[in-house]
């Protein structure tokens, strides 16, 4: 995708950004305000800007007059960069450009970074776990009438040097039409075992020459969402991928409610029949949307925390929620997919991601081995963050991993206007800090309908770094602005006003919602805090951190840091993988190396109680500060904030 | 039981008999002849004996007068030994009592012998498959809350030292609530492993001690008749066992009319329907029979020859028939047995036996396996004489093996009046010298409705012997009695006239019975050459037979010997195993190494096809006659026959 440069003034910020991107994201990639209430719909008006130098495609609405049109006025909000640009930002107010220059920094996105398909080619690692491979075979003859399955296995063995093969029931079936009917031309489809002394099982025949077409599904089992995706075994790209909420989503919106159904007469087979109804569908449209045919799939993996896990493979999860807290298992054989109630072909089995304990899941150990962080040696910090918080610690020698009670902020539970990062969601924001004007930034670029965990961390951390609130959490009631008000008791922020938003009243940022942020940030960050001295290291130790969670595209590093959630760390070492139980599922399906390895990797991680641990409370109540009781933790941040006390 | 002596008159022929048995019987075994042609159902009265020493149970009827009673006549057929005796038969007419010796000897019955329990337990062979462990497991605590399957895992790795182990998904699904239920006090059942570097399977948990319950089924699919066991794997023994016919029979008597079946649209399917309606029925009846719980048989083995495994396992038979006659697979993997079909549990796997070809299967492999020859350093010849007849020829370091095209003659196939081993079937046979009425023992002694393996063989070879058929299998026309007589062009011998029979006609044994009798012994005795000169042996290199098939209770080797189906070898060189397949199902079922060894077994059983082996017609050819063209090759016999001639 060819990039252009654009220069912002009177800012003198330049950022290059793709072809086709709005000027105003291309703005707060920049570091730059423009006043947008309306998420980039276009309905506000507010986000004028003069393109001085190039063309943009779009950005002419009513709320342009034929004079400001001609000037070169367009809307940021709905200009898309075609070429190298010069905009300027209509400065209404007079404006200490020092301020301005300090205020904002052009942000560290940590875009989604996955392990590299060609890094794993280069090491000799793309082992997909089923492999298929063609044979010609001489037809039967009375000198040579060895049983048909006999035939297969010497072929496999002089031609294509296999080895320890055995072979599924169902496909006997199939050998001897198939072979026939193929005049002993067939593909045979090979999975790998996931054990070192393990056995080749064949696991299906087809007639002709089908190695160019063999798949793969991988499926990421969350508490809120479930993803799928086809993935081609041959050049191990993503030919599809969807996801859905969870059926089960109904019965419950965490794991502690979910379990509480399943304890009901019939609850646990209502519970698995919607998570299977949930995914059955996912595969039908990743399948359909790959344009595969269905009977090529080869294999499946499935991620997902002790819950969703034990809930999918119809195991009581109730004893999960009582203490002593005692999984039922922790590693699960590989079963048929059919016989779990997958809508797959016979041949499927399916692989479930092991779990820690009962509340470090699958898609923990799922992201752990998809990052490899598992085999690299540097000291790496995982954080998954989505309905529930995790922590793995740790390289390749060792690995220390708890959960933490976070509470569901990140994804919009517990916020007032909290949403999921669905369309609507304010997940980009700025706010000038004369006007205390909002620039929110949707996803879709459609009206305002909430707040999701990326847009969250970006206002507290933009609105405390500005002073707008403070480091216990609360607004400056002093500030001149309407936007900041009382209503039924909390004190809040109106990001966008009825008139502008996606719903039927304004959409806010309260106190709460603050508080719930600093509360699920302090869990994570004590938690970090908590597991490092108990290997006698600190936050310095860290080579890097892999983020994995479901914010929207894009999270800003430098805010994470400035909320606390994360210590301050250099961000180029901070890598954001997404879903990294879905990584987990995918990688799985590239290199069979994962599938052998998770068991020593399980047997590495050593899980912490955090509740059992004695410093983690003082941790935790030092925590619930923006950034932290400590500030010298934050040195860079301090320094920052201690400029701008000067300048004020 | 108690053994009585009984002393036969005028010929001085001394027997020991168990108590209860019928003097006719007893009679028979000693080869003294009684007139008895209703099968000893009382029905003919013929058989009146004197007991002059001692008294029998019985043996009382209408057909005897009050002054016969009164000097001691009772019918041999309906009178029971209770004590030793001195029984006269009466001679009718004047008898050289020197021919009376010459004519018939002593039989020399091979009683079914099996491979001995005690002998495994010496030689640490008794290995069930399936093993019940006892765990009595520590509840889980705050600092012990390993998964509920590491809990089980640690206690069988520490207290019992068990290694390798992995699960079924069935059982992580019981272990939460059984564990809790049952106050961590459990058993647990292991599969071993059939390969030698495989995994110890848990496949079942049950509350509390179970140890002493655990049960093995073992079956037999013949083509005709399918047998059961229920095996306790505790102690060794059977519990019960039920044989009942296959009820695939209303679609073709033999493997081809079944093969023929299962190439039309659906015919597959509904023998395989068949086939699992017959054993499930089994099943239901053993286990019933046993009383024991379903929920505790642990495995299942079954072996059947290829056409009825492959109908089993629901693999198209189609080319089992046709040239070069290829089978889908030799060796099956174990499957769930409920995913078959079965009846069982579903932690049962079943295990099928391998085949070593479209024409040696499952049910000779199995007899292989059960009867020890493969592990024995002499050199056996292993007949089995059913619908069809396969012969293995070897010992522990190399197995040969052909199927001969004998035709079910041994089963009562092809025989006018030919039936199988069941109720009212004339299994034993004698004939007076002078009257030349028969003596007909039947199976239930009930009257004759027709003539079963062990009968015809003995009836054929006792009539040779005598001169009443020549060595071509034709009657002596000119022998004075009514029995021998021409009907619709075919000339036949009158067993049991219509009046006395259990039919609604005379049962009788025609010249074209005797002499499809010479095809199939021919057939068999031709096959034993030809592999025998085919790896350089002859017959004197053979150290011992073993016989397995569906006769009936008694087979008299001297008259096998004498028709020329075995060989003249010492008779205490031949055992008799009975049902081959059904002995190697429930030997597997006591010894996993049987298991574990049949895949080398069956890769050292080398199969011929007679059909292109040159010699093998020439073979046969010599072999239609009775004994052998070649007569030198039966010198005991030729001996006898020379004695005779020369009295005449």
């Amino acid at each position: 995708m060819s990039k252009h440069k654009i220069s912002f003034q009177p800012h003198g910020k330049e950022i290059s950004v793709d072809d086709g991107e709005t000027v105003i994201r291309a703005a707060m990639d920049a570091g730059v305000h423009v006043n947008a209430s309306c998420g980039g719909e276009g309905v506000c008006g507010k986000c004028r800007v003069m393109i001085e130098e190039g063309g943009v495609d779009g950005g002419i609405t009513e709320k342009l007059s034929g004079e400001d049109i001609e000037k070169g006025y367009r809307l940021a909000c709905l200009s898309r960069v075609k070429e190298n640009l010069v905009v300027r930002i209509p400065v209404e107010s007079t404006i200490d450009t020092t301020a301005l220059k300090l205020m904002t920094t052009p942000r560290k996105t940590a875009r989604i970074k996955e392990r590299n398909l060609d890094d794993l080619k280069e090491k000799g690692l793309f082992i997909p776990p089923v492999e298929k491979k063609y044979l010609q075979l001489p037809p039967p003859a009375h000198q040579d009438n060895v049983a048909d399955l006999a035939r297969i296995v010497r072929s496999l063995r002089n031609e294509h040097h296999e080895r320890r093969l055995e072979f599924d029931m169902s496909i006997i079936r199939k050998i001897p039409d198939t072979l026939r009917e193929a005049e002993f031309k067939v593909t045979v489809n090979i999975a790998r075992p996931v054990r070192a002394e393990g056995k080749n099982r064949i696991i299906n025949i087809e007639p002709g020459d089908t190695t160019a077409r063999n798949y793969a599904v991988a499926i990421d089992i969350g508490t809120t969402t479930i993803w799928g995706q086809v993935i081609d075994l041959i050049d191990g790209k993503v030919l599809a991928q969807q996801g859905d909420f969870n059926s089960q989503l109904s019965y419950g919106e965490d794991v502690i409610s979910r379990i509480v159904y399943a304890e009901k007469l019939g609850g646990l087979e209502k519970l698995n029949e919607k998570v299977l109804e949930t995914i059955n569908s996912i595969i039908v449209k990743i399948i359909d949307e790959s344009k595969i045919d269905p009977d090529e799939v080869s294999t499946v993996t499935l991620a997902g925390n002790t819950t969703m896990t034990q809930l999918f493979l119809k195991v009581n999860p109730r004893y999960i929620r009582r203490a002593p807290y005692v999984p039922a298992a922790t590693l699960y054989p590989p079963v048929k997919a059919s016989d779990l109630g997958l809508k797959l072909p016979d041949h499927v089995t399916a692989l479930v991601y092991p779990q820690v304990s009962s509340y470090v899941g699958g898609d923990i150990v799922a992201g752990v081995m998809g990052s490899g962080m598992a085999h690299d040696e540097r000291l790496t910090l995982y954080m998954d963050i989505g309905t529930n918080a995790e922590i793995v610690i740790g390289n390749k020698d060792w690995l220390v991993c708890a959960a933490c009670s976070a509470g569901p902020a990140f994804e919009g539970g517990g916020i007032k206007l909290g949403m999921r990062a669905a369309k609507g969601a304010i997940e980009d924001f700025s706010i000038d800090p004369n006007t205390l004007e909002p620039m929110n930034i949707t996803i879709g670029n459609v009206r305002p309908k909430g707040i999701c965990g990326s847009g969250l961390i970006t206002m507290v951390a933009t609105m405390f770094e500005m002073g707008i609130i403070d480091n216990r959490g609360k607004f400056n009631r002093e500030l001149n602005t309407p936007r900041i008000r009382e209503s039924e008791d909390v004190c809040e922020y109106v990001l966008a006003y009825k008139e502008v938003s996606g719903i039927d009243r304004d959409v806010v940022l309260t106190e709460i919602d603050i508080d719930n942020l600093m509360r699920a940030k302090g869990a994570i960050y004590s938690g970090c805090m908590t597991l490092l001295k108990e290997v006698g290291l600190n936050i310095q130790s860290l080579d890097r951190i892999i983020m994995a969670g479901g914010f929207g595209s894009y999270i800003d590093l430098e805010k994470c840091i400035t909320i606390g959630l994360l210590p301050e760390i250099d961000p180029e070492k901070v890598t954001f993988i997404g879903n990294g139980s879905l990584l987990g599922a995918r990688m799985s399906s590239l290199t069979n190396r994962i599938r052998i390895d998770v068991g020593d990797t399980l047997s590495r991680m050593t899980n912490f109680e955090l509740s059992e641990t004695g410093s983690y409370m003082d941790n935790y109540i030092a925590a619930l500060f923006l950034p932290h009781t400590d500030i010298n933790l934050f040195p860079n941040l301090k320094a920052r904030l201690e400029a701008r006390q000067k300048k004020n």
